[in-house]
């Protein structure tokens, strides 16, 4: 039989307070970097599939150049497994990365592994399509040349948002062991709508908009300059970015995440599950 | 003759409010990547050269865990031509590195070729020491295994204050260029103390200073605690930092670069660069 609930059922990863202070701590994270990547221009030429022809006759690379900058740094960190962690995804095909030269950690096994989903191609569509434009809109000049700089500070952003999001998942897990029977009909009858709210805590998600806000007003000061009220990012753009993708995107995660939470198990697996009382 | 100026003599990257504007915003930088590391325990192991066999036995790597992530992004970053950048360093020798796959980009010669210095060795050592057991004395725990997330964010400051100190040598071409004749005697003789004291503006250094600490007081504050007065990093500890080694070790190399720079040019240059006004 497989076991439901692996031994370290209480695991302090899946606590919510723990979870919760990952993801305000990322907001920090997110913050700083997406500062640092607006100081550059949107650079277009950087996120055009064979813009540079060098990368396709030398690196046989198709993508653009920010896809070849992803690569190449998540080539050293998959030597270093960074992406044996249950919270990191590479955007790059794991096929592409190298093999770790590090031996494995044994990390505690706190998610359902038949459920874990990868959401980086949205993350990177999304990136490109709306984050750059959004937070390079006050950079007067289009393009700057200054490629390698603002890729460097893509990655970091995007590393961020990307764990952020899928961080989702230990949100699904923790929520789920605590009620496993409130989940069960929805995820056998495939009830996004239903999933979601289970999951769903819109004062919580009202009190992060006002937290962001805040944080992005005073992280995003300029200081360099005598004038108080200039920012380096727009508060309210990166709020909206957090309401229009981050909050609903991780949701699609938490939910992509349930709805395949029973694979694998027997029906007497889930009988068990729905007559256990929370973790 | 070599020209002793060449036809960009009024470069605007060497214009002092150019300078300027370009070190403190990467005092903006340094402090966030700074904060971002300060969040990762001390990790001692991840700077001991062979303290990783795998390293050794895989990568042929004697090295530190951190000097070997420098490697590897180096590498990354060395194929994006950014040590043509004159204002760009790599920590690791360059015959380690890969040669560029773009088209060399052509840079005005801004600085004399003739005197540029490498301090990142320095910087390094210094960093090891003195940074990091500063920053992260308020992580708890002494190690806290995340070597990838921690080393990256070395490679961040590590490269920001790189770029910060040999940002020193614009500094001094930039003095040179506006008065060469009051340089060229202490240049002959060697004089040291006499060319510090010609590129050291106390009221300047001052004011850094007391910028610097806003800064840190400002982009250090934890916001995700309801107690206004904790902060991620020490505003104080980061002011001494800048004090003992940022703005000292900057000297170093603005001088280091001032004694070199009439290296290569004849009598007649010399004799030139002796009458001409300042430019």
């Amino acid at each position: 039989m497989t076991d439901p609930f692996p031994p370290h059922l209480s695991s302090p990863l899946l606590s919510l307070d723990h979870i919760r202070a990952v993801l305000q701590r990322l907001e920090d994270t997110i913050l700083f970097q997406l500062i640092e990547r607006a100081q550059f221009a949107k650079n277009a030429r950087m996120y055009e599939p064979g813009a540079f022809k060098e990368l396709k006759e030398r690196e046989q690379w198709d993508g653009s150049w920010v896809e070849w900058f992803l690569r190449e740094t998540e080539a050293a960190h998959a030597k270093c497994r960074r992406y044996e962690s249950p919270d990191e995804y590479p955007f790059t095909d794991p096929a592409l990365l190298p093999k770790p030269i590090l031996p494995p950690i044994e990390y505690p096994k706190v998610l359902y592994e038949r459920s874990v989903v990868n959401d980086n191609k949205r993350i990177w569509e999304w990136y490109r399509d709306e984050v750059v434009p959004t937070i390079t809109r006050r950079v007067e000049m289009g393009d700057d040349g200054q490629y390698g700089s603002a890729a460097t500070r893509d990655v970091e952003v995007l590393s961020a948002l990307s764990r952020r999001i899928h961080f989702g998942m230990f949100v699904s897990e923790s929520k789920f062991r605590s009620a496993p029977a409130s989940f069960i009909g929805p995820i056998q009858s495939r009830d996004r709508d239903a999933l979601e709210a289970l999951i769903t805590k819109p004062a919580v998600e009202a009190a992060l908009l006002v937290r962001l806000e805040g944080k992005a007003e005073v992280y995003g000061q300029d200081l360099n300059t005598g004038d108080e009220s200039r920012r380096k990012i727009d508060a309210k753009e990166v709020v909206r970015l957090y309401r229009e993708f981050v909050i609903p995107e991780t949701k699609v995660v938490e939910v992509d995440y349930l709805l395949k939470r029973l694979d694998g198990l027997s029906e007497a697996d889930i009988e068990e599950l729905r007559q256990s009382r929370a973790s």
